[in-house]
């Protein structure tokens, strides 16, 4: 009978449309709001108005921003020289977090993917290339997941760069720190052995 | 510097409060939120709000409902000699998509747990005795989790039921049918020959 609770199924609906939330977590996560403060609730519901109004695609990198360009882009500390292409505006925030980038991104907001219908017109690659117009860029990392579809966007859009004068390189693969080589894949594993380097 | 997209930020901290959503999920999210027409956003944010405010407890089994009593409690098709004793409304849900239980509920809203400051006084134990003034119930179902706090807290409850001349029985242990033999725990597979029936 649970399921007649109008508001409350229709609640659960809303967010069984959300990314990997599958129909218990969405009810779980409905009865969670029913207990919440009222307060607490409204609060929630304008974060989502609020995130949804405000936040934009930054006119220079296409990462998600609440600014007409991102921080990123207005930084001066950043490496204007080196831009590395991601998928997804969460690979930026996964490599910002090493520490270890100090140039600018360029997000691709997906993948060419002809199984899905999803073409290079679909991306920001007119965006990406209006990036070279300046000439400030030497170096492109092509850093789009190593799928089949990330290596084939990277392969289509080195052909697109190189020929403007600039390096294009991609992430290295290899086995990752602290696996156990046993469970390492072989194709993962025969990548990291024909990348070896010196110690 | 994704993290310091102020609305996003604070958007993924409101997922993040949820029940079940760690750090990764709740950005996740939010970048779903952020992707959403805003007539889509809006729907959730409304959602969310019409939820809270409507959704209350049954007058009479504490169940969610958007009435002054449920579906349940109100039914006349509904066997009102039986009460079923849960702790949450998720499990009155699991109940009912049995369509093998036909008597009514009755929701705790947890369960005694002295370690957690939980006491009777906090669950719906006096709105679950008011229940048996006008006798029309002649059994209940202890349904409560089979954990040592849902055990106990069925143990105590039938201390309070038993004397009114009300037969209290609980759900039966055994092996979850599917299951595999060798993966059961000693405690379950010494309940199911406990209990084992004659066929």
């Amino acid at each position: 009978m649970e399921q007649q609770i109008a508001p409350l199924a229709h609640l659960a609906e809303q967010f069984g449309r959300l990314p990997g939330i599958g129909r218990k977590s969405a009810q779980r996560l409905a009865y969670a709001i029913v207990t919440m403060p009222e307060s607490e609730a409204k609060a929630f519901a304008d974060a989502i108005l609020s995130a949804q109004r405000t936040v934009r695609r930054c006119s220079l990198c296409c990462d998600w921003t609440d600014q007409e360009i991102c921080a990123v882009c207005r930084s001066a500390k950043r490496d204007a020289s080196l831009l590395c292409v991601v998928e997804d505006p969460r690979d930026v925030a996964a490599i910002e977090r090493t520490h270890e980038y100090h140039g600018l991104f360029h997000v691709l907001h997906g993948v060419i993917s002809p199984l899905n219908g999803i073409g290079p017109e679909d991306l920001t690659v007119k965006e990406l290339l209006a990036r070279f117009e300046d000439a400030a860029v030497r170096e492109v990392i092509m850093a789009t997941n190593p799928t089949v579809e990330g290596e084939a966007t990277a392969i289509y859009l080195s052909r697109l760069i190189k020929p403007l004068g600039v390096r294009v390189s991609r992430l290295a693969y290899g086995v990752p720190v602290g696996a156990d080589l046993e469970y390492a894949d072989e194709v993962t594993l025969a990548r990291a052995l024909e990348g070896r380097r010196d110690i």
